[in-house]
């Protein structure tokens, strides 16, 4: 036996008395995987102190407000595979995308019509959405959670000036699965550029850039939550979104608008309207 | 084509403008390896996020006295791994041992003929070792770094109360590549158990210990780097060192001796004594 081929299975007998079978699973799956790495690209003692070093540099960024193993995770599209097998288990749902390093637990209740923007500049938009089950049977008292980036593309957390979270929203459905409220269109941004993942995008030729979109986090008493974004059709970077997270049924109309709002909020120039149905499992 | 497949070969593609040919191997590699083992094991929104939590966690853990990935990739068999493709690059040399991640850069300058253990608790150790070419034609001046853990298994960087560095020096090899000096007999011990390789470990029902070893790292003037660990022969866990670090080249008589000692020092009881010679390419 090749002295490399003794060593991985060496590795794997060492888990053979792991009393859980999936943790046994995906842990010797883990070793034949990385050995298969390292012996099949010749991986050298420098490259490795490279790897090594590259995820010390992640841990240490990483906080309550920042995740560089996520951002490296979606970078390599490895959170986009992890939710395509997620959907292929659901097919008749809204397909889901990934959550994103922003997410903050417990965004503010807001009331509908309201706007989330807070006056913050930007073309306004208005959002009408409703929330079905895969029947298309409305689903009333949903919990529904919206996040999004300002003008400039940045997220409220990534704003230390700010007094307090905006873009970002906790509603509930009425008795029609429906919702309503203001906001600002999106814009395409880049992801953050200052640690080992942008040395990385740097390093590779790769844009930054996401695409535009707004997030939707959706929980029904009974129903699977849904995790899902939203695409600005038309929108830059829709083909080459750098966390590879551009699902063709997830790009929706963000219509150009003229002339009286649906509730009557005067507006000068254009606004955006954006109605979508989300099913959920 | 498969949603999955499209998406790794949509990856793969985005480092298309990476102008090194070894990184971009590397990281299409890398993209590929890990879309395929989450697809094979159909990995879970929630399984990935225990990995990443694992990952942050590694990571705040690490500082400069304390490495948990370098950890990780030891009780995974890929430090191993690495080693063992180092070491095929060079038949003809001792083989090398990981570094493990105790090495502290500079260890203080010591004279041959010390007791690199300070009078600390041990069975005392007589260490005699050379180091020469491959051809067997001894190197003068090379610099050998040596450390050690001490009778409870644990390394002075783990011991806040210490002083400074015990266990723990550089050597300088006479006109005959020789070098002698004085320590304590290496015992086993269990690599940090607080963290989360420390949870791995417990919950796949694997011990912790490594078996009983010296470590060297030695530079010689026109010769590669070797960086290695004598096991002593006939210690504990020599079959199942949790670092899979054993060879059976490094494995070498510490044989047991009484009376008088090779340089007169005055001893009551047992002493060992270690000779070895280090062939570097």
């Amino acid at each position: 036996m090749e002295p490399t081929t003794w060593l991985t299975e060496q590795v794997v007998a060492s888990f053979d008395g792991t009393p859980d079978p999936r943790t046994r699973e995906l842990l010797t799956g883990l070793v034949r995987t990385l050995h298969d790495y390292v012996t099949k690209h010749d991986v050298t003692e420098g490259e490795w102190a490279r790897a090594i070093d590259f995820l010390t540099r992640a841990g240490h960024l990483t906080d309550d407000k920042r995740q560089e193993f996520v951002l490296l995770s979606d970078v390599l599209g490895v959170s986009s595979m992890v939710d395509l097998l997620t959907n292929s288990r659901s097919p008749d749902t809204t397909p889901s995308a990934v959550l994103g390093p922003f997410y903050v637990e417990g965004p503010p209740p807001r009331a509908h019509g309201d706007d989330i923007a807070d006056g913050l500049p930007g073309t306004p938009l208005w959002v009408d959405v409703r929330v079905t089950d895969t029947g298309g049977k409305p689903l009333a008292g949903a919990v529904v959670d919206v996040w999004q980036s300002n003008e400039d593309g940045f997220y409220d957390v990534q704003l230390p000036e700010l007094d307090g979270p905006v873009l970002r929203a906790r509603f509930h459905t009425d008795g029609d699965g429906r919702l309503r409220f203001w906001s600002i269109l999106p814009h395409e941004y880049p992801v953050p550029g200052d640690g080992p993942v942008g040395e990385l995008l740097a390093a590779t030729g790769r844009h930054p850039f996401r695409a535009p979109h707004l997030h939707f986090l959706i929980q029904a008493d009974g129903h699977p939550r849904l995790i899902t974004q939203l695409f600005v059709r038309g929108g830059k970077y829709l083909d080459s979104d750098t966390v590879f997270g551009v699902k063709e049924e997830l790009i929706a109309e963000f219509a150009e608008r003229t002339g009286p709002t649906p509730d009557g909020r005067a507006l000068d120039g254009d606004w955006r309207a954006l109605e979508f149905t989300f099913r959920i499992g």
